[in-house]
């Protein structure tokens, strides 16, 4: 039986920050990495917030992560720049790159960073609103270890890298924060923990007959890619980019064991938005996308919901599995 | 019965270039747009290449297209600049706007043009070749008017827009070219008249069920996006981007007939690929890939079979459908 308590984001923040100087943080680095876990767990993307501080925290006792390591430019060329991870945390890595392509946007109309050498970023929504939240247009993707069979393999030879658009929007941002797999492991055992088939096939069973069953595909390994043959190369694409712009690692560098994965290649885009005053044209487009259905909640934009979540989080409190908080509270010791 | 003809690029690049000029197109701008549609048979897109060319016509004719409109700049803000396509030729327009993406990406590392009130692109392939070909990475994407219903809809308000991204590579560049259907309605018609199912589900039949059935989907205008939810919304984006940075129309405000559709929005960005000298790395990234499969030919890359399409119809002729080509040679009387 899981129990769930409600702890508000200044209890998870302050918990969360106390630890990481534990562990080497210097205070501005720990206050931010701290409040970019709780954030994401107040817009209810709970699997890469608080739920992955355990493993974020493991993978600085087994020395993937610097925790104060910043990262440094490697080469400019204008409105591009490269820049070198160093192994720092991944968030802080990624947070501290969208804002330099903003500031490279706010100069040059559009910037570009292209990150090595960095560690996971937690949730790629982060640096989409991030941008949207200061007015731009952001895009951003990594990759990630390879963890995705291609359409046509059997054997995990691509990442299910992530890829985020975010749009400002004075209603709430509109912000894409999409994998390249149909459902994420995560989502396949959340499916099977609740009996549950998956609403459309998911994946191969070990016979390789495309399957609904999420233990089939969990056994198999063989989870498919968002429209079969389109996203399997939408995400070696991804990759290549990031490994290119940043002279970093691509997916084959990478280690494949998910708790040695570092050495990531990202891409951060900022674009200036404000040369257009287009707020109008922006409800007209969700309004319209919404008029497919009679039921127009059915049809749904992304960041849609994450508002509502946010602010019943911040109202009620941030749902927490109490075992997992005690997990974390036994990190401050 | 259908009759195939072979015809040689020179041929077909000759009869289109005559019959543009007679319908009004400078010297140059015939030469070039007579180009850009036989190569996009040559390598194998029939469907983008001749086979459009009298749909093309005819849009000159109706008074969408306006031949010698040339882009003219709207707007620049460094490495971003936005254009007005002034109605002009689809292709032409954005084998120029791509033009200037990379002019911008030489002086800023990146580059990027927004392009308004353009028309249909014709092969999205074409402007990725374009600017792999010359050494850039290379990302573009157009809206379209409304011809896909969003997931959790039944009527069409988002657009199949098309996303290309390129990588160039000596061996053969890497050039990724997706709408975000996962079967356009030409592939439906094909499957249908060679009474074939699709491999997977495409789309909804009337009932509101998934089906492999073509002529099902295309009776009740429903094909699926790639990805189910993910490539609703990531169409839902890139429209948003284009249309935003445009300054131009979003696929809500596109004429919703097929044959009426213009005005559209494009974005053309090209980065420097130079700085990196990572050709080994290219091949690693793609020997990986396909060692998903003991077959390693059942693992593509994007761009895999063009450039042996290519060769083959250099050799051979380009085909060609003989009544097409007959009406086609009709329209230079």
């Amino acid at each position: 039986m899981q129990l769930v308590i409600r702890l508000s984001i200044e209890v998870i923040s302050e918990t969360l920050r106390t630890i990481l100087t534990r562990v080497g943080f210097s205070n501005e680095r720990a206050a931010l990495c701290a409040r970019l876990f709780a954030e994401t767990s107040r817009d209810g993307v709970y699997s890469h917030g608080l739920n992955r501080f355990p493993r974020f925290i493991g993978a600085i006792s087994d020395g993937l992560i610097d925790v104060n390591a910043e990262p440094s430019l490697v080469e400019s060329f204008g409105a591009l720049e490269r820049w070198d991870g160093r192994s720092g945390p991944g968030n802080l890595n990624a947070y501290s790159s969208m804002r330099r392509a903003m500031e490279l946007s706010a100069k040059h109309g559009i910037g570009c960073v292209a990150l090595r050498n960095t560690n996971h970023w937690m949730r790629g929504g982060t640096y989409g609103w991030q941008a949207a939240d200061a007015g731009f247009l952001g895009i951003c993707w990594t990759n990630t270890l390879p963890n995705l069979p291609p359409w046509g393999g059997i054997r995990p030879t691509v990442g299910n890298n992530p890829f985020v658009i975010s749009v400002p929007r004075s209603e709430g941002n509109v912000v894409l924060d999409m994998a390249m797999s149909q459902f994420s492991f995560g989502a396949l055992e959340s499916y099977r923990r609740r009996g549950e088939q998956l609403p459309v096939v998911g994946g191969f069973d070990v016979e390789g007959e495309l399957t609904s069953d999420p233990a089939a595909i969990e056994t198999s390994g063989r989870p498919l890619p968002i429209g079969y043959w389109k996203g399997s190369v939408l995400s070696l694409m991804l990759d290549m980019v990031a490994a290119l712009l940043s002279d970093g690692c691509a997916t084959y560098q990478i280690p494949s064991e998910v708790l040695k994965e570092t050495k990531l290649s990202q891409v951060f885009i900022a674009i200036q938005a404000s040369a257009t005053n287009k707020e109008r044209m922006l409800e007209e487009i969700l309004a319209f996308m919404k008029s497919s259905s009679d039921d127009q909640a059915a049809v749904r934009y992304p960041g849609e919901r994450t508002l509502k979540t946010r602010m019943t989080n911040l109202a009620e409190g941030i749902p927490v599995d109490e075992i997992m908080w005690e997990s974390i509270l036994k990190l401050d010791d």
